[in-house]
């Protein structure tokens, strides 16, 4: 049960401490700050005040004080998507054993939401943030370039980031996708879209561009709905349903291409024989499934990581000026595109 | 490329306006809060130094003077974890066209992790905070007991919560998984549990007492491990190993029961026939996977969703005192626990 309700009891503040010690504000102030600065006679009187009051300082204020906090904020578009739970994984396990914790915002996609976040990190000064992908609307990006701490962008590419961004090409990665379904034998390749954020339409476009005339827009099944196993499922169907002699498909994302597999083994489709299945960012799921589903790894704990180092490294002092890191991505063929005779 | 640096250009202040409007920064906070109070001479001699220096109020600061962000907090302990995701997104949904906006921390099961969190939520005064579960610390749940915002407890049920609770019992739910294998007919069914937080424990607690004779600890495995679908499959084939005669599963959560099933599938395992399958949670995958899974769904958008509402009526002057609201859960059998001839 609740001891105090919302109007609380007021928290001790510096001048009750002060005021019990018998000094000023000013000297309790600089014996928590520096207690090497006053005398060990002092020092005891006001630990003695410190502790009967229970006084701690407050960190909002002390925020306000020395114009930063000790936040890490993480602005994304998505928390519903296990593709961001990797790059958090990778944040967290860079913050720990430093004085920095992190704090996240989710904005799901919506067009303004991002802005309305970084107004609110920045009322909340933080240390450093991490921002996804490089579509930022024109007012967050005036607002990151006027941010008065680093600011890193991750999940995409850019020679020209706000500040330092660390991720990889998204169209070099559907192209590899493309290419891989191309050389294994699959001449009539479809694709499977859902959310239709940027990265992901940057996906489609390598894809296309790369897999030339194995696909088409006949072979196309795209949606604005947030990517689940029963929607790969559905999305299956729906293509079978307009290009029946589709022989592979590239999905923009594992969860998707679970749930094609899934579809193809209620139909009693053969993968890889009749169908060829290639997802997108190596989830768990896509080794766990029979047969395992090739797919294209993202480095995602890595650039969260990485995000985290980079910020870190300029708030210690590194030298200001943009930084670029791609760090790649990697094909990983597997049974669902063993390749055709 | 970011304009300016770190040090960044100083923001101008109330002062600044004060000084090129002539008038004293009492009159210009005035002004800006209640316009009317002032001349409409004075309203546009201020109005004019505003947008000459680009002045915008320091929420920081706004927030430090009135005790209150527009902040809702989240304190989970997971976001790798797809249950939360659920969660978040029915608090967004109802945080959708108010003032108020959600931020996230996580504190990944760290045993001192909550606290922290809680200490920098506390130094950004937010208007309420959603907290998971009721197996806080000790120092955890004094800090939320004198948070000077409203609490709510969700993910959990509990007599008595700090201050409002939202959720339902895992000890019923996982003994109502119980019941269903055992009426089913299956007659030796193991547990398969994972990362063994204490709503999983309770959850053991309940299917142990509930399944009565029909378990035993021989038949189950159990890992500190966070769950995945690999991990589910692994966690399967040990369970055959030491227990081959196993008839079905309970498994703590979804991810590890599709794991379980597929690693049946690898082997020829028959389900529902030779093995039944019960997950938990009740995630998108559970309905996707072939056959689909029989879960235990839980409402974790309506937890997010209510334990806002919860917040906003409070903070709106809804009466104080304890909340208590047992949501509750709901069994769904599927194709994975067919009941036997």
């Amino acid at each position: 049960m609740r001891k105090r309700g919302n109007t609380g009891a007021k928290r001790p503040t510096l001048a009750d401490v002060a005021a019990l010690a018998g000094v000023s504000a000013i000297t309790v102030s600089r014996a928590l700050r520096d207690p090497q600065k006053v005398s060990p006679q002092l020092q005891e009187q006001i630990a003695h005040a410190v502790q009967k009051l229970g006084y701690a300082p407050d960190p909002a204020a002390s925020a306000l004080a020395s114009g930063r906090s000790n936040t890490i904020g993480l602005v994304i578009p998505s928390l519903t998507n296990s593709v961001f739970s990797e790059v958090l994984r990778g944040v967290y396990d860079a913050l720990e054993e430093t004085a920095y914790s992190a704090q996240i915002g989710n904005f799901r996609y919506a067009p303004l939401g991002e802005e309305k976040l970084l107004l609110t990190f920045r009322s909340q000064r933080p240390a450093g943030l991490i921002v996804a992908g490089t579509d930022q609307t024109a007012g967050s990006r005036r607002l990151l370039e006027e941010m008065a701490c680093p600011v890193v962008q991750i999940m995409d590419i850019d020679p020209d980031p706000i500040d330092m961004i660390v991720g990889f090409s998204h169209h070099d990665a559907g192209a590899a996708a493309a290419r891989h379904l191309v050389e294994a034998g699959y001449r009539r390749i479809g694709l499977l879209a859902a959310r239709m954020d940027p990265r992901t339409q940057k996906r489609a476009a390598g894809f296309r561009t790369a897999a030339g005339a194995a696909t088409g827009p006949e072979r196309e099944v795209m949606t604005p709905e947030a990517s689940t196993t029963v929607l790969g499922g559905h999305m299956m169907a729906e293509l079978l349903a307009k290009a029946p002699d589709t022989d592979a498909i590239f999905c923009i994302n594992d969860d998707l291409a679970a749930g094609a597999l899934f579809e193809c083994q209620r139909r009693g489709i053969a993968v890889p024989e009749r169908m060829g299945i290639c997802g997108f960012n190596d989830l768990d799921i896509a080794s766990a499934v029979n047969p395992p589903l090739t797919s294209v790894f993202t480095p995602r704990y890595e650039m969260g990581r990485r995000a985290v180092e980079l910020l870190l490294a300029r708030i210690g002092g590194a030298a200001e000026g943009p930084v670029v890191e791609d760090i790649g991505f990697q094909l990983r063929p597997r049974g669902s595109t063993a390749t055709k005779g």
